[in-house]
């Protein structure tokens, strides 16, 4: 490929969203419930659930938070920084899955309610790659980017983590704040400068 | 001054508020009533009011929005996007004072409400140089600079709109969503790179 390809990277504006353990999901849901499937996401096997929970943090909570499917090894719940004043937390910028030392939270559904000790986090910009991707821009898994959006409130996102793995679809995941400072939505597109 | 000097500018993270007509300022709080300071703004002459009105838009409402004093000529809600989804407006990104074509909102206050047909704007980043800092960084008034802020969430600022006046004090205007997806809070400094 020339050194001169833009590297251009589909953006998803992630709102709001839990994931869940298949032991609270049936907590939440009742005994032998499972995730059902709303629409699939741009990651091969990720679905949002047709199921929603609602949160209470210490100062304020949401109601009808999405479920991401399928169910995984522990509870985490995504929210932007903006919610996360809201709800009276002050989780840090984690990694999907990096749980340690991060707030805790009141989860309700429509059979029980669960409180995790840890589990909320503000998710890391990031991209996914799939192999194939990050093997023709030469990015390495774990390497840090930089995505520049352009248009009225243009931005370069630093500190982009690049996640690779050929079971991921292309695609950069930015929450709430970061699409709206950008001014932007799912469906546009980002660069990768550096 | 040395072409390597960093251009270091304060941050001042906007939440929600309102700028009133002295003519709304008296149907909201009364005949005769004005604006009374809770605390200076980082430009001179610019107060924070002890008065707070609520805001009603199509999906949502906002209550105990802060009013930001003197009166002026046009009556303008600043808004973050954020804010902008729940109150259900699509208001554009534009300077302060240009309001033709924004959306408007229903305004009430202890003594009485008003509804404007424009006014609502979600603000357009900016930087306030006095004359002499301006002057120091060879920096016009409207140029677009960029501004950047390091940090685990470090972004580059694109569209940074140069406001110069003698009347000004250096400090750079961004909304919560923008202070959110950086990371950052008021105190916080950015560096013009551009």
């Amino acid at each position: 490929m020339s050194e001169a390809e833009v590297k251009k990277v589909p953006i998803g504006v992630s709102a709001r969203h839990i994931h869940l353990t298949q032991e609270h999901v049936e907590i939440l849901f009742g005994a032998g419930a499972e995730l059902t499937e709303f629409k699939p996401l741009s990651q091969p096997g990720q679905f949002a659930a047709n199921e929603t929970v609602a949160v209470f943090g210490p100062k304020g909570s949401f109601s009808k938070v999405r479920i991401l499917g399928p169910a995984r090894p522990a509870t985490q719940l995504e929210v932007s920084r903006t919610d996360a004043f809201a709800l009276g937390l002050k989780p840090p910028v984690r990694e999907s899955g990096s749980i340690e030392d991060t707030p805790g939270i009141r989860i309700v559904g429509p059979a029980g309610e669960v409180t995790v000790n840890k589990g909320v986090i503000v998710a890391a910009r990031h991209i996914h790659f799939h192999t194939a991707d990050a093997e023709r821009w030469n990015i390495k898994d774990k390497q840090m980017l930089k995505v520049r959006v352009g248009g009225e409130r243009g931005v370069v996102f630093e500190q982009v983590l690049a996640r690779v793995s050929d079971q991921f679809a292309l695609d950069m995941h930015i929450d709430t704040d970061e699409g709206n400072a950008a001014g932007i939505g799912t469906g546009d597109f980002g660069e990768i400068i550096d």
